[in-house]
């Protein structure tokens, strides 16, 4: 499979294409220190076999912000030290810190915007990356990559909304990518041109008057020139349509740009794959070769082998799906593909980064910080002598399936097909024994089966099947 | 080419695939009724060479809303009867009206939703959407189009946020499907089995919560099932992410939805096409063959061929590249492409909707109701002996063009090409003689030049071309 060949990024040899995007775990306090349960979140994913692991977001500035890493000082290096240490003792995945700036933010719901920087606080924002990504360096990390997606300070400089009229500002597109230019530029002479360097960026804003692909072409072809050692594709996540919940800071993630940077159940599968294989395109027509991750979406194996078959990029950034099974890449390489935790895309995560707590899955043990370590040995999950007992039933919210607890059982993957011979596809995963399918349309044959797992994720067998005749509406009939 | 090979849709044989979707022209007064320059407008369509024309939405009952036309009752017949028959004097262009039923609204912000509906409102609509299409029969029209797209009536309960919990409600696919199937097997019986009935609605809401082409697909397949002699593909505009300007109605076009379901000229070309293109693979999949058509920044003529080509739809909607030239099916049939009088996706139209006034294209003469008849005789537009004098100077801005005024010009079209090779691109039409280019890239040759043309829209010889250099950034140079 083309997932688990090498691939090179500036001068880092990262293993395979699995890319851990940065995720924000809220694992540390308030002092943005290393913790053992942070290491202990990014070791994990090294022993389950991902390429390269990007840690979450850590801030190049003293600005208050709940439990956030910071590398703003050197007082913070013993720690990520440790933590770059640790990993590149389990496997050979490439670590890389995420490296931030934000704007301050209020519970008022006032945030500090790009037009209130001075020039001197610009300049002061440029050296301070520059620094931050030297630290990076002498922590030991394998490069480090810069946020300019979402909601913070980079990425309000490339946004279109950039509502500045200077030499940084939105009248231009030159003056909406100076900001990150001077960052590279001063990245580049305080860690070294041979430190890997990757950016990541918005492929489009989502929001109001915000930039689509047209832009992200050329954002990724300055970045290019910049000599970024790979360039990472999300979208959305901005604060111009976030919902402000009275007493709170605003939460990027909480509007319709916020639902396309964490798409829930309802939005399709690999949706920004499209955007990638246009930028990508793109770049390759101006003559360069950057390598270019995506994200969104893509825990389906097939879907992210498809991503790199078809050359739409290089390396497949899963968040979600990683942090339900750490596990992903090793299984995938196994074909082991039943014995995969399948995210829902419940956003569930989603919920605990807006309010602080730590990021945990639901479909971990209850109360676990961290994925479990391997499947448990002994028996898997399995239903009493009685069967299943799956059964449906049409009610006026759907049909209704309820089925028998079965041993040992944390949870239980749905799986439903279509017609005859329709392949059976997961479609949730739940902890109780009840599951109603509000999506089925009248007038057809679905088939539903269900399969335990285990608190480690372990498969039992799947259930029976059981199959239903939707009714036919009557405006259909008459 | 394909765009010009006939398409059956149900009973109606369209003679090609250029379809003029829906647009309101606020040209008819508070009293609904069919004018002359309403006559003159949908005339000068047929004139063009459209296959399909849809006339600006009617509604099915007499709320109020500033100048709409009406289909509410029979004394609306006469007045819409003279628009087919005159339609259908000019050429074999089929001519359905667009079918509306939408909730109030008032200057305070406040809307009426549809959980605020009872069961009599809505078997009034059932049975209202039933009488409009059996009088839009009887005014002689080809068929009929349901206006399930964007904020009104049958789209809100389409909507994914449908906030009902009933069975017209949200908590299902089928609640939200009920009204519009209600609605068709109503028109069915009212106007009868065998005449033409489309449906527009949205591929995507691009709202928060908000459906994606996977509920596209579902909604495509039942309205296949209900008989639809046609989909017609749409998106976005909402009310629920529209801007409120204090004292007046909720504009469903002012958010980002907005953007989606008009975009301008920073969102990239033929934008709803994939959108379609699986939309249609999941009705083949089915064994539909239901026509479909797609809108959204396709007056590209190669970019309308491609989706047909691509089998991404069988009908291209063109609404404001028609609206700027009429005469577009024409002109591209005889590969007369330079004449084409190009939309630049201003959007000035869209803002005459929002404020209720006559929409027209800043590209027609000033003052005029109505596209030009045909080019006009005579000399067209050209520069004196000293030439364009098209100049080139770096600003903070970008890259400023400025030019002579040429003889009858009305306005400008400018072009550039990037290196050596590139090909001139249409950016932009201007009534000035100056134009900024903000989108340039510093380090690079940008070659522009510009085109006059008179208020006809014939269109001049191109200028000479001015190349430009434009700075690199000193953040690069180091």
């Amino acid at each position: 499979m083309r997932l688990f060949e090498p691939l090179r990024a500036g001068a880092m040899l990262i293993p395979n294409r699995v890319m851990v995007p940065a995720m924000v775990t809220h694992l540390c306090r308030e002092d943005g220190l290393v913790n053992e349960e942070i290491i202990a979140r990014y070791s994990r994913y090294a022993a389950g076999g991902a390429g390269l692991i990007v840690v979450e977001a850590m801030a190049i500035h003293q600005v208050k912000s709940g439990p956030l890493l910071r590398i703003s000082d050197a007082s913070y290096i013993p720690g990520l030290r440790e933590l770059a240490r640790r990993v590149h003792q389990v496997s050979d995945a490439r670590i890389v810190p995420q490296i931030i700036h934000f704007l301050k933010a209020a519970r008022s719901g006032w945030r500090q915007t790009v037009d209130m920087l001075s020039a001197a606080d610009i300049d002061r924002i440029v050296e301070q990356f520059g620094d931050a990504v030297a630290r990076a360096r002498e922590a030991g990390f394998d490069g480090a990559e810069l946020h300019a997606a979402h909601a913070y300070t980079l990425s309000s400089f490339l946004s279109r909304t950039n509502p500045r009229g200077d030499e940084h500002g939105g009248r231009t597109l030159e003056g909406r990518l100076r900001l990150v230019g001077r960052v590279m530029e001063n990245v580049r002479r305080k860690a070294g041109g041979d430190f890997p360097v990757g950016v990541r960026f918005n492929g489009e804003e989502h929001i109001k008057s915000g930039y689509s692909v047209e832009d992200a072409k050329l954002i990724a072809l300055r970045l290019a020139e910049l000599g970024a050692s790979y360039l990472s594709l999300s979208a959305g996540g901005k604060f111009e349509d976030a919902v402000h919940t009275p007493g709170q800071v605003l939460f990027p993630y909480s509007g319709y740009s916020g639902d396309r940077a964490m798409p829930g159940d309802w939005l399709p599968r690999a949706l920004n794959v499209r955007v990638a294989a246009e930028v990508k395109a793109f770049l390759a027509s101006r003559g360069h070769r950057t390598p270019l991750a995506v994200a969104g979406k893509l825990s389906d194996p097939a879907d992210a082998e498809r991503v790199l078959a078809d050359g739409a990029a290089d390396l497949v950034a899963i968040a979600r799906g990683l942090l339900a099974d750490p596990d992903w890449p090793r299984k995938v390489k196994r074909g082991e593909l039943d014995r995969i935790v399948q995210c829902d895309y419940c956003n569930v995560c989603k919920t605990m980064d807006g309010a602080h707590r730590p990021v945990v899955c639901t479909l971990w043990p209850k109360g676990a910080l961290q994925a479990p370590a391997r499947e448990a040995p002994g028996a898997a999950p399995r239903w009493s002598d009685g069967g299943s007992g799956l059964g449906a039933t049409l009610k006026d919210a759907g049909v209704m399936l309820s089925w028998r607890k079965a041993s040992d059982a944390e949870y239980y993957d749905v799986y439903r097909s279509e017609g005859a011979g329709g392949e059976p596809r997961f479609l949730d995963a739940v902890k109780a024994t009840l599951w109603t399918d509000a999506a089925a349309l009248g007038g057809r044959t679905y088939r539903y089966a269900v399969r335990a797992r285990d608190a480690s994720g372990r498969a039992g067998p799947l259930s029976g099947t059981v199959a239903v005749e939707t009714p036919t509406p009557d405006y259909l009939t008459i």
